[in-house]
């Protein structure tokens, strides 16, 4: 392994200012609660990921019509991640509200990668980028993503998020 | 923001068998839990960020002889992330059984990058980055990582993890 | 210890139709999500008692108008409880939209008892008991009420909840 | 309802002290992490539950010698909570060393009840009570406690927890 590369691979970007966000990019908002932070008096790292994933089913079902929990349930198709990562720019404590910008940047056959602008009083706190690959949750392996779900995918980046 | 860098830079890589892995790397052990999945039965995503902070307060604990708690507790020193990650390789479901095994691949003045392989049946399931800045917990700004973690660090560095 | 009485504890109460409630009592809606639930198709018991707090702090917020997280955090008010139970009555899965009903159950000097009712589709599915015990979280040890706090407590309890 | 009743239901018991346990009683032991803990830098309720029901897997595991996870898998039988209490005697900070004892206190026939004694340096900082009903997954009804199952806990309850 090049950790060179690991290097190159961790540089911190800078955060983003509302201004810089896409116009009509959809939001999600959610007040940090208690029970997401530690001893420390901010989030406990991964509550901040179940924050992006709530995240994201609320786009799922408002902004793309689709709803989450039958796609995983009835339909048993699977919306894992094959990468999941977040940047921390500005500590957050509870009581702060957060407003979670949700941006596709990437479509593919049998994946889609999703960056999630969490913003604090105008400003990034932290971003999260995910990839989803999915999957038949009866044999869990890769495939192509189903047709309604990229349809209103490719419909909510040509509309909301260039 | 140029997405053919984010495309790049979410280029998955390749899981390791266990020969791979640096011969007296230190591991923690751990059973996935039924309460860490989800109705689609494999790990729910965040819990897979607590698995491997559970790792690193281990690692800090049995490893680097630093309690983990005190250091956050009443030396008021942050060990939070700028950057936190996952890759993943192979789902994991209820009664899996994880290694994962802690690596330092960098040392800086105020942070330090760990990359943490969890194995599931001598194959890489999951691979964590974790960068730490050290901060004050009183105002939540970086400082130099205390001479005893860097020293304990350094020293499982070069002797165990090459 | 006597068995019997623990055995007479446990009665399970029925579960109550949406008529029985008091009928302007405030409630929390909030959906199953996916991560809430294991892989049983359930919601995973030690989630409800997240979804019971959260409900009891919504309630802090829009209904006694105190910020439940100032208490904790300025205030160092512990807010903690002395016991917390729960009665499942019908299974939730992911996509269930739950209403939580918070009663009012009894006032003393140091400490509260609420009782929450979730119901489904017109259906209590489970109920929660809550006795709060407030505290200084510089020692840990139980205070009186603070004034403010007990007044809207009282007033809701008199005005909506009898 | 008959809120005379509710108060006399939650009069808290005395923390027992260890001589008090039963000799041979099973325990598992834990240490409290800094995830488990919130901004009031005390364990945050709904995780206690988690934590009982880690040791309730590893009863199964360990004492009855049945595998947890295979039950709710592959057999497809819940194990789920009909009531689950908990009364809290004292504080628990990140670090603090928790050992659960397992106590049987009633067997049905399509249910039982467990007792768990937290004990924190020779003192009970809190108890759980868990009645399970077993249930079929396919329909979510109770059934009569598979044969296996009933046969180990009698055996624990026997031998080790009068």
């Amino acid at each position: 392994m090049n950790d060179q590369n690991i290097a190159l691979q961790q540089e911190i970007p800078s955060p983003l200012t509302a201004e810089a966000l896409p116009p009509s990019c959809w939001s999600f908002k959610v007040t940090i609660r208690h029970g997401h932070c530690d001893p420390a008096g901010i989030v406990y790292t991964p509550k901040f990921f179940d924050l992006f994933n709530h995240a994201i089913e609320g786009w799922f079902i408002e902004v793309l019509g689709i709803d989450y929990y039958h796609v995983i349930g009835e339909r048993r198709t699977g919306l894992g991640y094959v990468t999941a990562s977040a940047d921390f720019f500005a500590p957050c404590m509870m009581g702060n509200k957060l407003e979670i910008f949700v941006r596709v940047v990437r479509i593919g056959s049998k994946s889609y990668t999703l960056m999630l602008h969490a913003m604090k009083e105008g400003r990034e706190a932290l971003r999260g980028h995910f990839t989803t690959v999915t999957t038949s949750l009866d044999h869990h392996k890769s495939i192509v993503i189903p047709a309604d779900i990229k349809a209103a995918i490719v419909a909510y980046s040509g509309k909301w998020c260039q």
